[in-house]
């Protein structure tokens, strides 16, 4: 368990860095993040580097003894480089070019750039590859923020075609593969192929579904240019990138693959992200200062695998932030609880942002451990009460990292893109599905591991799968390989590789396992909701239903009203033929778990646990005071079994 | 009473054709559109024809008896036409052109693709046009679907500014006429006149509706340069074009003018038109598996007019279709129910979309008659029962035409555009004024036809106007002529043809026959609703309310609470002075029915009742049980007088 | 009280005039404003002028005795000239231009449109600058109307960079203003600044806020330009601009410095006005007929003080209008009670829009005086009463001019571009909360000066400053200099200048007088309402709260529930820590004018009283009738102390 900070020596006088790292080091930080955004001041001319005042601030900071991770300034190149290389500024859906002036104003796709990102990459690792003190580099930040993946520039096209030359070889085997003869859409060449864009009415989605596949690809490639540079020079070094919650548009299993990262790390401002994600508004309104329970442990368990083990909080919210619709100021405790929380989740740091709220600026609302004026923030003194626990507990500062969990819920990017692509009713939503599933695991009081449909899911008890649009063989081969029970959710198997329906019809492969077939899907607008009973659990059907057809020895387990299959199992495996009010959830989900000999608990609101090396830890988000659901006469290492809002917990498990 | 079904044999394996042609036969399908979306199979590279396929497909269906309807592929140009022709492309209102990808992607105003567009059509017809089997000939397919009449761009202005030029004759009458003095919008030259799009407030209403007029000529000769090479290859042909449901960007009436079709289609997809137009949501919740009760005859009730009489439904929902916000399945019946309701309102043929789902591309979640492994869809068998009902029914298979209504409903596409350019009100909606009053006459039980302004309406028995922006002296000619009773609604003779307030204030004209006047007129916002009881019902104004002053002999039959007066009528004409709530619609044609003589009678939620050929044809849209209001001893010739919903009988007319 | 109406000759036939300036002449109307939207007939090709028509017109008016207001008509530059001036259309945000076809078309920073607004502005003004019937002239017409300020165009770009060189000398200056090392954003030179559009995310707030003033002296400079003319040629004249009501796109106070005006006048269409503001749904229902009390005397407010006292009505609503989502006639008795309304805070002039409604183009919907027919509309016969009460009283008609008020409200138009900038919370909009503010003032029966944060602020009992975001040591300087009492809300002094968050956090300068901090700061959903008792009334805090400390001997008068100050106070200076609901400030400033010295009374529902020369003035704006709160035995000099819903009565003050 170790504390982080952001700091960007570059905002402030010269004067305050001795004083800030002594701070720092006192408060019981040990990592520090700096350089991400100060290309203009690393290189304010072309090809002028100033080294200089980074070379003072790392030393400053290296004298006590703090750890550094280094940023590559990618993400917000300098306005001289912007009017050398007009081309690389990226291209909006309308086909004007975004402006100069904020930041991620560059064109993944951009050559030009992606050539300046390697010498400014290489020349940063020169100097500072081989110094003690910088035990990590990151790249760039936030990949993809602000919706900048997709550019709609002549460049994207053409690497885009090339992609797609790659991937089929000819263009007849593209047609083919996409289904182009469909209103004639059929191209004569790659070099005919255009973006998916502006279309007087839907592309193809096959189209769509390998333009967004070229768009994760190129992040990908954009980050490995670089880690290539930083592994020449600082071999060992951990490279890294910061990744975002509830993010999308690249697939992070495929980004991550290779040892493309050393450490997965991620940003959490958990209040904003309950405030702009889909949740239900009176979900919102109860988590508003707390942030929804889950909310942070669903990327917490997520980029864990994604790590392959190794998971940091690069940037954690330090208190009011300045970007959702609405920024209230957390509730007492909260600060301190979401770094325990990262911790009992496995993570090994958390790393706050940031040191010091800068006055100026686009994030001058956005809080940080210290106040402008530089005392210490209502966030910044319980992070100090967190640090100083630590430091006080053995056991807190070496704990054992996060073991294996018995329950898999496999999280796919593909999936994700596909039902977006077309998602057929307005309110389907694949990660708020996932997250559905997810969040009534862990008020069951299970703890989850989130995996890729590629992982090795042999060893799990349960693998749930809220659903899958493609599902092939090789799937199929780990489920009849497997000992454990396995749940899926409505639309699985759905799709093929190509984005058609298969042939056999829904869910294709699957099958072979769970013989059934999906005659007709249908969306639900918000007035339509088949009423079901699940396992004594009265609910309905919102958002989506399948219309199956149970096909050999599958069961039918549960009915709606007017006849058509619910829930229906065969062996281990069992089919959740419709998105299920809340309560249905909880219930199929408990059956399984039962059914896969794993012990649950109902949760009070808002009450999570976590387990960690040996410890177990209770968190309360709920409005209400709570108890710990710890055995009696459990050691309490942190805290006590009654929990107000905002407090942790934690004990010695038995 | 036909069956057909639209079929696209270049999207499946040849092997499958015969087959196809077989089950149809069996199934009793007599008619098959191919070919509408198929250039880059007739046509692969510029000039290069491939005949061969089609030949076969054809030859293939008509072995089989089928007739088949021939459509040309205008509506999807192919890739390598687009490459060779770019200013082909239409232009968006924020003046970028829309890409290729998807389908519609022509400007209508570009006289190279129009070329191209006679050309493709005179190949097709001089191989095809003789042939026995090729009954009709659809050109292009649902025109202005997608939004793409209006296209931006300088070909379309060149041609607007010579459509003005032919209208005016000088650019001083033009002046005069739009009232350009105001805000010094005089222009110098027909050169100088521009579209109406991106100007920093309105644009001149009058210079609206000319674009709107201009845009709605332009649809009616791209149809006719068509039409007129097909009637010279294949003069025995029925030449035909796929209409839509509730579309009113060209005028339909003044497209079929001349002869320039034989028989009106249409294309019903009654469920995602009950979800996507402006219904109150407690009715698109109550109807969202049967579709609103008269959303369909709506259009079969304008079309048929529109058609001189012959009318088909080209394309028919068979199952859930992927396009509306959300898409349910049809209530069981209701695919079947559909039919049997097209015929009763007069359908020559019933065309079911499509013969097979297909399992890629834009359409995959739209269902067919078959699913995409070849078995029958649930819908495919609810059309099966049909088609095998009708087979075995002499009566229903030899039904007449539809007689003509004794209520005559005029819609009129020029007032939905003078509303639609000028509003005034949000919520001012002119086609959805007169879809409640024609659903207040269907629930009263009539029978109804939607005439043209322009029809000849002597001899009805009543006449009901929701609105007509423009009254002229020929309009009030027929009134005089008439014996029948006449309804005016709202905003009646408020404008006049070039876009102005008539001098003596609205209804202008009108005043012939009723003497009142609007002093002024007011749009409601949703909390104004002035109350009045009309008839004894009681109810409110919504969305619009004249501020009428009664001259001469014109009687005040209601009045509102704060006392202006509601419903005032001179003689044979009455004149509703608001928008009225429904029980208000209800209360007052039922009234002006008696006064003509009809008889009424208050249908149960949901049921409605259509008179064809000596038969009278009840269905049951709603989720009780009804009794159809069969005499008693009616003779039943299809199913009984107690209907479940989603069911439909048919007696013999007294 | 004079009485005016808006003419435009131009629009109809020239048989006509005589018998419309004997019309007005008999009406009571002392001025007529003509002439700013006819630049195509005064010169209807390039250098040709036409004056013939308009020497008509004025004469013809003259002959009647009536006072002429000549509009400059650059807001409507004829087709000929941007013909011949392409460059001068303005671009929008997305980069293209603006198209000719409604009015103001023209790019503010287009320096050849601004010669020809010189141009046609010196060739009128020779012509009738020293007629002695033209007493006023007014520049253009509704500046900034349709969002017209801003273009985003190549002129405005380089403008822009040459009034950031003015202010700020070096481009090192303004990187450090700006703060421009915050994401590399520094820029290399003063032509390297672009315009804050199209970045990925948000531009830096101190670029929008510099680009927000140099419009805003855009504006000015706009104006200033035909000023100078018209003093060269019509010294006698006064000079004048018609603003708009809720309008802040420029800063006004600013605009009329240094005598850039005689007389404000301004636009008022109040039911729209109330149609289009952030005010709750119930407010906008129950008032829908009658406009909100305080929105019209708002503006009255302020544009009074921004004319130095005098202020006209330049278009006053008549009747219905045109440009709002619904558009109702307003209650009986409305249109006269403006006109009362306006005189009793102070107008010299209310003119009404306009004589005759125009049956053509855009504004056909927008009432008049008359009908299109030339029959008196309703709201004429109510102006026609007016007219001729004030006709027969001497004291109406020579009612004295307003005298200053004691209590002030400070509006601040740099404060709405900040919080507009950078909203933090979604529902934040600093007029919504000044207009509150005011509202409550209102509604306690005070009458209000609404002025700078620059005036001279000593004199006044009670100052009120809903928020003003940067407070410097000047306006500190006038707190310590005044006996008033002074109330401060929400985020007051939260920024500098060249927004930044103070270095000793806000209130910033404030806390020499008020020693206080604000820790933290947040925006609150609508579900998140912190509750909290102020003077006996319960509440809470909405859209914002300061967390706030309380330093040396500041006492907190109110605590939210969770212990958060909520009212806070220091000698003469009170701060409220948020936007409380209505009765939090109802009772805040009750106390708060207790404390002032100032007597209040709590008016009914809808009921407004004014004073002005000797005469207390009464107004209902509510649904139900309602007493004049005037003492026994008071003297009415018009109406009674009885008002029905629209009515107005006034007494002679003791």
């Amino acid at each position: 368990m170790q504390i982080g900070v952001c700091y960007y020596p570059e905002q402030w006088p010269r004067t305050m860095w001795a004083d800030d790292a002594r701070r720092m080091a006192e408060f019981g930080i040990t990592h520090v993040r700096i350089g991400e955004f100060a290309w203009s001041r690393m290189e304010p001319r072309a090809g002028v580097y100033e080294w200089a005042w980074l070379d003072d601030a790392i030393e400053t900071l290296a004298a006590r003894g703090l750890k550094i991770v280094l940023g590559t300034p990618t993400a917000s190149p300098p306005k001289w480089l912007v009017d050398a290389t007009p081309d690389m500024l990226p291209v909006r859906a309308d086909g004007t070019p975004w402006n100069y002036g904020s930041r991620r104003h560059y064109d993944i796709a951009s050559e030009a750039y992606r050539a300046h990102c390697v010498r400014i990459t290489e020349a940063m690792a020169q100097r500072y590859g081989a110094h003690p003190a910088v035990v990590a580099w990151q790249t760039d930040n936030e990949l993809g923020c602000h919706d900048t993946v997709p550019s709609w520039s002549n460049a994207a096209q053409r690497r885009f075609q090339a992609w797609l030359a790659k991937r089929y070889g000819t263009i007849e085997s593209l047609n083919e593969a996409w289904g182009n003869v469909f209103w004639s859409m059929e191209y004569p060449s790659f070099e005919a192929v255009g973006l998916p864009v502006r279309t007087p009415t839907d592309a193809n989605p096959a189209h769509h579904l390998d333009f967004r596949r070229y768009l994760s690809d190129e992040v990908a490639s954009f980050h490995r240019e670089q880690a290539e540079v930083l592994r020449r020079y600082a071999p060992n070094a951990d490279v890294l990138h910061n990744f975002m919650g509830f993010f999308t548009t690249f697939d992070h299993y495929q980004f991550a693959a290779d040892k493309a990262i050393d450490v997965a790390t991620w940003d959490s401002y958990p209040i904003a992200r309950t405030e702009v994600i889909g949740l239900p508004e009176a979900e919102k309104a109860r988590y508003a200062r707390t942030a929804h329970p889950d909310v942070s442990s669903f990327d917490h368990d997520r980029y864990r695998t994604i790590g392959g083990g190794r998971f940091w909080v690069m940037e954690q919210q330090a208190g009011p932030v300045n970007w959702a619709p609405w920024n209230p100021v957390p509730a007492p405790g909260m600060v301190r609880l979401w770094a325990y929380e990262a911790f009992a989740h496995g993570a090994e740091l958390v790393s706050y942002f940031r040191w010091r709220q800068c006055p100026y600026a686009q994030e001058q609302m956005h809080s940080g451990l210290n106040l402008p004026n530089n005392e210490l923030s209502p966030g910044g003194r319980e992070v100090e009460q967190a640090a100083r626990e630590i430091a006080a507990s053995e056991v807190l500062r070496t704990l054992a990292p996060a073991g294996r969990a018995q329950v898999a819920l496999v999280f796919d990017y593909e999936t994700q893109w596909m039902f977006e692509i077309q998602r057929h009713g307005a309110s389907f939503d694949y990660q708020a599905l996932a997250f559905d599933y997810y969040s009534a695991l862990r008020e069951l009081g299970l703890d989850v591991e989130i995996v890729s449909r590629h992982a090795d899911l042999s060893a799990y008890r349960l693998v749930v799968v809220p659903s899958l649009a493609v599902i092939d063989d090789g799937f199929v081969d780990q489920i009849e390989r497997s000992d454990g029970l396995w749940v899926f959710g409505p639309r699985s198997g759905s799709k093929t590789a190509h984005f058609a329906i298969p042939g056999d019809l829904p869910p294709g492969a699957l099958q072979r396992v769970l013989p059934l077939q999906v005659i007709e899907a249908e969306s639900l607008r918000p007035t339509l909701a088949p009423a079901v009973t699940v396992g004594g659990a009265q609910g309905a059907a919102v958002h989506w239903r399948d219309h199956v057809r149970a096909n050999g020895a599958t069961r039918i387990q549960a009915q709606f009203e007017d006849g058509w299959p619910a829930l229906l199992s065969h062996g281990r495996v069992r089919y959740a033929a419709a998105w299920f009010t809340r309560e249905l959830h909880l219930a199929m989900l408990e059956g399984a778990a039962r059914g896969a000999g794993l012990a649950t608990q109902r949760l009070p609101q808002g009450l999570r646990v976590s387990r960690r090396g040996g410890l177990c830890f209770a968190f309360n988000f709920g409005e209400q005071r709570s108890q710990a659901p710890a055995p009696e006469g459990a050691e309490f290492v942190l805290g006590t079994r009654e929990l107000a809002r905002g407090e942790v917990c934690a004990w010695r498990a038995g």
